[in-house]
């Protein structure tokens, strides 16, 4: 059985989809901009539990991962589509209706328009997917593939808060200082501009499925390879010093920072203190290492998957 | 309990969404066009099954079902979205790679370049999410609100052929000669692109819910009522003669052809010999009517709701 990635990559080869494989698919829009626009589906029992998460969560989160996606491209997020579909027992219970504030309380924030979505019954659990587009100016869409050797690998914020508290969650805890990483993660959005308006960023990507996973990602598509300082890897103080740590913040997935590339003679830190550079892209193609005290060891892909 | 309708409504004034309410969202494109975006969610189990309907169905059907309210706004299809959750068997039977080529196949055919969507697990059936864009020339976006007294109603094609064959499916009859229309519906897209083009028409939507409730979703919008001529409204000769075969034409979902409204003094059958005058928009606001033989009856709306 083939898991999603290989399928999706299937799918582009057979069907020429020459826009799928970035965060967003990027559009022309106009003479001066291009719309980019990002589908993302959130299944319970799946991508979250009712256990830890409130619909008000659901609803933010919903938004939250494509807004990270725009943010990934460098794109203004503009307008959003949001179609849910709800058992019967959490629609007499009003869970649309508190989905929906959460859902609407970081449109505001962000200054999206909600445009339309539909609404339908669903047999199993509470599915959603919110459909979100934004603008960049034309051709400047920041892509996967844009990484070349030499370039420095960066970083936003810390990683490894979200899949700590999962963890935790998972175990019964119901309680962990991050978890308002996980359940309520806030995008990159003025971040992701501000990196696109520099014009240094030559490759980017907000980590979703994790870092490893996300920097693989960058790799297949630029061609090349990198090379990770563990010491360099910012992991979130809320996780703690344990063995876990760093794989959390290794493979993790839903930290929605950004991870990106620029020439080595760019520092971005300029930008905002929360860039910190973990690495470097190397011309050794589909290579991704860890370097540490002990040596180098290959970041093997950890990330999920649903099949 | 309220229903989505009310539901949407409710939300629709408490956010001021007023981009909500049609067949599609209207959102400026450029300076000569606007974009036209509609989602469009199918559940196994409460849209379809898969005791009748094949994964390759399911994909057409997806697609058309958006493509239709593209047509119902005059517009030109131009890219789609498309996420699924799958259910992990029918993953391992490659249920997927059909369910895409069904989509596919209607994309090529009208156009529509899939540029991308999401794929997750679903713990219960097979979900599909369809968000379709499509263009038309600025400002002319058909709505469902143009409808004024003394417009004439009409209707594109035949009604009831999707109803019988679910009722027919329901019943555990595996065949119905409309099957066709309930499985692999055609979205009226061409036929909507000549009526804007017409400037003739004041208002339009696509018959999903059924022409009783559709009817109404105008008159409502419209501000306005409307009368049926019972002779008039063209039955799916496929329905047969049966008691059930106007309640099918006048209830039965589905048949995604399009309901429309033009001044009295025009002729659309110029236009395409598939539309056939039915009635007349009154001023007798949200009275909708049915005019026969045995006199006048109000219209119920007898559209499926999903809760």
């Amino acid at each position: 059985m083939i898991g999603e990635f290989e399928f999706i990559e299937n799918l582009r080869k057979r069907s020429a989809f020459t826009r799928i494989g970035d965060d967003c698919a990027v559009l022309p829009k106009d003479g001066s901009e291009d719309l980019v626009v990002t589908a993302d589906l959130l299944v319970e029992g799946v991508d979250f539990r009712q256990r830890w998460a409130s619909a008000r969560d659901v609803g933010h989160k919903a938004l939250a991962v494509s807004l990270s996606d725009i943010a990934a491209m460098g794109g203004r997020p503009q307008w959003a589509l949001v179609s849910i579909a709800v058992p019967k027992d959490l629609w007499a219970a009003d869970y649309a209706d508190e989905f929906y504030e959460g859902y609407l309380a970081l449109a505001v924030r962000f200054g999206v328009e909600v445009a339309g979505g539909d609404i339908s019954r669903s047999e199993g659990g509470f599915v959603v997917d919110s459909v979100v587009a934004g603008a960049v100016p034309r051709g400047a869409a920041i892509l996967r593939s844009g990484a070349r050797p030499g370039d420095r690998i960066w970083v936003s914020g810390d990683l490894g808060g979200a899949a700590a508290a999962l963890a935790a969650f998972e175990a019964g805890k119901p309680d962990h200082p991050s978890a308002i990483r996980l359940l309520r993660p806030e995008p990159r959005v003025e971040l992701g501009r501000s990196l696109l308006e520099s014009g240094a960023v030559t490759a980017m990507i907000d980590i979703s499925d994790g870092l490893s996973g996300d920097l693989r990602h960058i790799c297949r598509a630029s061609g090349v390879g990198a090379e990770i300082d563990a010491a360099a890897i910012p992991i979130d103080p809320q996780v703690g010093v344990s063995e876990d740590a760093l794989r959390f913040a290794l493979n993790g997935g839903e930290d929605f920072e950004l991870l990106l590339t620029a020439p080595a003679n760019c520092d971005l830190s300029e930008i905002s203190p929360d860039l910190r550079p973990i690495g470097t892209i190397t011309s050794n193609r589909d290579c991704v290492e860890l370097v540490s005290n002990a040596g180098r060891s290959p970041i093997l892909p950890g990330s999920f998957r649903h099949f």
